[in-house]
């Protein structure tokens, strides 16, 4: 299914009527509106305006359309912040107020917005949850981006201390479970805790996670309050959110996907590869500039398929050029079409492309559109006929899962205790779970994100590229399942309030696997090692982990001085150090093999993922590429030899 | 003529009578005094204290100098700050106020300022303004340098509510012509509108563009009514400004200079070189790092007759090593002579050198004199010397003007809109401009700047190399000249409001060119890619525009995959990416030739320009080269095989 | 001696006794405890709880240990701050408020805390002055670290102004000797007087220059005022200060040393070096990244013995990988040996390891002790065991100095000037000391760090890498020794008051050397340019002087452009530029032998220094090298080859 954003508000009225016909024409099915429109439903307090969208929900459902509604509290109106100025979130960083003037400017802890935001929301609700035309609906609009999780402010620590206290109930607890006697940081009483921000030098580890979790379940109690009343007018409608890359929405992305009825993601692969790859040497970003890195926009997509445990939506599909990134390429031609069928592939139900016209004013005006701002036809347009034309020949079933024996356990907890604990400069939580995933993408491997809480039971590999915090529970679920676990360095190193394990790293895991790191050093990125396995030279990188191995676990690769790098007991192996990616596909290759999950060497930047019984083969390449497995079915779209940034789909053979 | 600045307070008076014999004797006419001296003529609120600079000017003008005199506004003394303190303006990345303590630590908005500087203004003039010393005024002093064009105080904000109505009249006009509804950031009423600064994420462009240009505005409304005082009390007296360069100002600096009788410009070489060529590495930087670019000071020159149309002064003329750029070389021997006779031969009427003598103390004590600060002579010294007697030789008309058939249209919008909207961030303005400029240079031809509302009568090329917001009246004035234009990328792309064109770029310049802009990409400065011109290959760069381009227009140049990078239609031009200078080179040559321009390929290094019926050849080289146009005319100065950093000057043939 | 620093309330009580046996099977004879300990023995205003340290220390003392005990007073309690909120500091570079949460949290300037620190210090004094197991104190913990030295604050302002009506009498003096009149600056009276921070632009050198020295003696005040309340009940007991990096503290080391019994330093050579080293190229970087430079260690060993002119302690020495660089490398096997033989060998009497055992929580929980946190022996342990049964074998007197005959006299007004006038971006005052350092070392010279006060005779070549400021006892001083002196370039150049010397520079050094700086230039980095020096090419780099050189006095090196670059007189050498690593052991090699100090030059990574009649011998290679001097006297550990990270010791033939 296809469909598209669009802000009626921003054009006449006049246009309306042929611009839902062509929507319909070019094979779209839903179109979101409402995002950012506060402003016109309601000019001043309490005087609503809701004429003109009634108008425009009725052109587009005339038109054959069915309409997703958003909440449009991701820009809270001047005269409602002049009413109410601590609305405004303030700048962890500078102690400075986030003034209005953009979007995103409110402060999850403030009760005056909170109430607001659900005024607005149900009123909305009320007036339209029972509108035929209208099928589902999309809270806010990318919650946490430009990093407003976090705010400074009086009402962020006054609810901050509030929360200290529901958690920790007396402050002896806080302090011992944090720690506080180091420094002498203890506290009498909730009310002197201070934000861990602005201090002198770094604040305290668990302080710091302490408060990243608070920050976490501000966002998710404002945005399940919305949900709720959402629901509570809109029966029978679908709920759903445009999630940001889960790096970076400083949330539990698991809680935060809970009460939705499936997650959206608005998928942008330049602008995010731009900043993904930036310290990347330009013979290394150029092959991929117009393209992204054949595996950064499945990352997205397999994230957003995880955390909600079912299938997802492209709520925004990048159609040209963006304007936010620090350079923003076009895309390739075909790469509008690869990147939506590659979206299905992994799991998405239907792809929106944002936005139906590029608007000629504000901050996006540089963004593109399927439309151009003279209403041209722009270049997305030929690409969406085509996945028009394409989809009814696939015709693929929306009932099809996305089946992998892989996983990779994510949580936004890991990331925090590396962002919170550097150590070295160049441990980067992110891009080590991508090297992870990169690698068995390459391997042609499907792989599932899941949570230390997810059922193990479909996997027969189990990768935590980083999972510093574990529980009794996730080692008693390791035991109970026959999956191989493999396990990157800081794994099992700290308990829940960001302290050592006691029993020294990998703490909880060494149930799994009787190893001790000794010691852990990072090291300069330009600095790197020599790690040996099976007879070849790899490369150890930035962080290293020094092991005591007992007898009974084996070594199965070394440092530069014979010392034991990757170490494996039963089925738990350990990596102690970060590596190259050649290594990580030796090592997963041999893994998969053990495993009896079929894998294939691809060749470089070709892909393939199998969703039900079809499989997707994608060549990110600029020049053609033979798809190296003959016998895997019969082509229903494409061929085995696939040109420059083509996609082919095969029908698997049943045997 | 020459000239020097001077400050009589810095010495003890028994000083004074020598130095000025001394000046006199090394050929210098013109002395400027009184800058920075407010706390010494108003020690305290109304306490004038004028004695001693009446005596100065007397000693002055009894060796035979002529004084300009200075309005002292650029440094406010400390009472009248604690009288006012809402005199300091506020810093707009950070909203904290910009203290006391060093220079320009004042508010544009600020009425007590505004009230306070005016009458220390007339306090002066009136004095002063008939004294028969005195040939000319300078206004303040390098007005917006250290970025104080913009402010973020209380006081800023409200005289930029007061200029938005002026200029929109209403609410509901500025709400859609800036686009508002975008982001639910509508205003119902003036009061309601912050100034773009400190928001969550970027703000409005429009938005953006309305405060640059309030604030630019505020600049010169604040120095017109000082000139206008001046001129009140000073009949018969030039009144003058020192710039700093165009770029750095932030306001609209043909405006600035509008009731000027000439512009001043303050000449750095090699501190402003040390920072516009920060990025390049030291095989390219180091060969000018003690000359400066060979286009760098002229860029600068040509610009500073041309927001006039008239001839200059070098107001401050660097003499040796300054102290404030990054690192700060000494000039090769012969540069204080070479950089002057170079801004004699663009235009310069005088030269005056910074300063007389190295200040012992504070914050220049490590920028060099003519003499230095034992009041021995500075290498300075003998090259002045020199420039004194080589004047007598040559003996130019100080009425004979720079021709120019080429014309670069510069304006300081332009540069707005691409801070404004970087779109990517290799995208620089002036160093789009200076390529091109730098392009015609080396091809030896004079330039002058010009705005929209210039004369295009004059000009048989004229160039634009970034000009996004044209209106009607310039495409009627380009339609009426014969000149040939060449536009660069972003031309005619925007609106006056900062919207894209309605009809998409180039907007309206497809009156004159039937081209559409399709889409636009940026990309990474280490990413180039092929452009092909006339069978050679050069660069596309950073910033590349698809175009669409109809039958009847040529394609001059192409990109990588063959699709058109240049565009001709009849006389007129556009390149729809950055490119190496290379290209520029070539196209400017091949169009001067069809304009029947003469040009030549200069030796690397070598510029030559014209004045009048004179020339003057310029050898930036660290060896000898021989100047190639054997017929020009005679040698009055030098010869054709020049020195190392060594100048020659010509009297054309009149054939 | 070997020492070992504990926190016995980070602990269970349980714990302490067979801690304290553990320490004494060590070899440890010292403990340093209650450092940070203020939330512990004061929960709240004035509500004591010594009981439990009574019993540590009791502990402690029956298993033979001797105690230090420390001020808490760099971790005021939160109730504290709550109670006096302007004890917090104000960030100079953004005027916001430094916050609690870490440490270090307290402005000198505030008179609150002043008071407060002094109670506090005074109730331990008196508690435990004359306890018989404590030996001595340690005043606060490394005082100035994370930038305290300097406060925006207000109390800091007003103290600012007390402080300069007292140096200067009268705001005339202030103003004639700043050179106010600049940029009208002058003041009508003290009140006026702002900090230096956060202006437009560059404050005033003078006025900066003076907040350096006033900031530096405020703590002094306060670190003197608690040496002398601990004094007054802790009678003979030794009083120390564990020092960061003197070129850190921004206060004046020598002055902060002065009533102290002796200095102590904490020693963290790995840290350290990450950070100093961080611009090198990996290729340079990679060889010492576990090992730190093998000048780096000894180089601030060297200072702590400077500053008090005698033997110091180390009174926290890194035992494994820190936490808080921007990588964080483990020493090499052997390391933690050889840098505690290295302190020893350079003036060390007692080396205490930080931390006992590695704290589970907080921000130092990744920071290596000598246990690790499940109480097993880290990797330190049996290098301490090593130390203490060689330190039994070599046997050393603790009354035996280090003896030098080259001197580099250092001071931290020196350093403030090049960071108040920095020039060149590139010119770094530790980077210059450290290279002439490394030069002399390289040699095998044994080096006293000294200042202008201190005696001579000692030295037979004394070297000053950067002296701007010099008075004429100093002159005098040098006129009296026999010895050579060899400055480097802006020596000379400053008055006692940051202007220019007004004979030009090298101002009063002219006395010994009849030169004249006619000028001054910096470079960029990446454009050094070649200096000639008895028929050999080495690099001029960074900063360049022009030099006028009267008869009489010889060039001893030149530029590229054979203008004089070195230059002697008698025996005063005078280097006008930054140069090469290999000038300098080549210049310094030269003198050396004219003075007839014995010199080698070491193989690389080699070192040697002699203290009393024993000398030490240090391989910092990852690979065996022979110590060239075979009949320097008789090995008592270790032999003349080797090993990689060994070290050797060796009774001096006295012949």
């Amino acid at each position: 299914m296809l469909g598209v954003c669009y802000y009626p508000e921003h054009w006449p009225e006049s246009m309306w009527a042929q611009d839902a016909k062509e929507m319909r024409e070019l094979g779209l099915r839903y179109v979101r509106i409402g995002e950012f429109s506060w402003s016109r439903i309601e000019a001043n307090a309490g005087a609503y305006t809701f004429e003109w969208l009634d108008r425009a929900i009725e052109t587009l459902a005339n038109a054959g359309l069915e309409v997703i509604m958003c909440t449009p509290t991701a820009t809270p109106p001047k005269w409602l912040i002049d009413k109410y100025p601590d609305i405004l979130p303030v700048d962890i960083n500078t102690g400075t107020t986030r003034g209005f003037g953009s979007r995103r400017h409110y402060d999850f802890s403030s009760k005056n917005y909170f109430r607001e935001a659900m005024r607005i929301s149900e009123v909305l609700a009320k007036r339209y949850g029972e509108h035929p035309a209208i099928c589902g609906w999309q809270t806010d609009n990318e919650i946490a981006c430009h990093d407003t999780t976090h705010s400074g402010s009086v009402a962020a620590k006054s609810a901050f201390q509030a929360w200290c206290k529901k958690r920790y109930q007396a402050i002896d607890k806080l302090n011992r479970e944090w720690g506080t006697v180091f420094w002498s940081m203890e506290y009498q009483n909730f009310e002197q805790i201070e934000l861990p921000i602005l201090a002198v030098t770094e604040t305290h580890p668990a302080h710091q996670l302490a408060y990243r979790r608070f920050s976490s379940d501000q966002v998710i109690s404002f945005h399940n309050r919305m949900i709720e009343i959402i629901r509570q007018y809109a029966p029978n409608r679908f709920v759903t959110h445009n999630f940001i890359p889960m790096v970076d929405t400083q949330t539990d992305n698991y809680a935060l996907a809970e009460n939705l009825d499936f997650v959206s993601y608005d998928n942008y692969p330049l602008g995010r590869s731009d900043l993904f790859f930036a310290d990347r040497p330009a013979e290394e970003f150029k092959p991929y500039m117009r393209t992204g890195h054949p595996d950064f926009a499945s990352y997205d997509f397999d994230q957003s398929r995880g955390i909600s445990k079912k299938n997802f939506w492209i709520m925004e599909q990048q159609p040209g050029p963006v304007n936010w990134a620090h350079h923003n390429p076009r895309p390739e031609k075909g790469m509008v079409r690869l990147w939506s069928w590659q979206a299905f592939a992994h799991g998405a139900d239907c792809v929106c492309y944002f936005r139906w016209r590029q608007a000629p004013f504000a901050q996006e005006q540089m963004h593109a559109g399927v439309k151009r701002n003279d209403n041209s036809k722009a270049a997305a347009w030929a690409e969406i006929e085509q996945m028009r034309d394409e989809l009814t020949t696939v015709n693929f079933s929306i009932e099809a899962p996305v089946q992998a024996r892989v996983a990779i356990i994510s949580g936004t907890v890991n990331q925090w205790v590396s962002e919170i604990e550097r150590q070295g400069d160049s441990y980067n939580h992110q891009k080590t779970e991508f090297s992870y995933y990169s690698a068995l993408r390459q391997l042609g491997l499907a792989v599932d994100f899941i949570s230390t809480d997810s059922d193990f039971e479909p996997y027969d590999l189990i990768i935590a590229p980083c999972l510093p915090i574990v529980d009794d529970t996730f080692i008693k679920k390791c035991q109970q399942t026959s999956a191989h676990f493999v396990f990157g360095p800081r794994s099992g190193s700290k308990t829940d309030e960001l302290s050592l394990a006691p029993n020294l790293p990998p703490g909880k895991l060494q149930t799994l696997l009787p190893i001790k790191v000794l010691s852990t050093e990072t090291i300069r990125p330009d600095c790197n090692e020599k790690l040996f396995y099976q007879g070849n030279t790899f490369e150890s990188r930035c962080w290293r982990e020094e092991l005591h191995v007992p007898n009974g676990a084996t070594i199965v690769a070394s440092y530069h001085d014979d010392t034991p790098a990757v170490v494996r007991h039963g089925k738990t192996t350990y990596v102690a150090s970060l590596t190259c990616d050649a290594f990580l596909i030796s090592l997963f290759e041999n893994l998969a093999n053990e495993c009896a999950i079929p894998n294939i060497r691809l060749p470089k930047d070709m892909r393939i993922v199998q969703r039900g019984d079809i499989a997707y083969v994608f060549n990110y390449a600029s020049y053609p590429q033979e798809f190296p497995d003959q016998n895997m079915g019969s082509f229903i779209l494409g061929q085995a030899q696939l040109n420059a940034f083509d996609v082919a789909v095969i029908k698997i053979n049943n045997t």
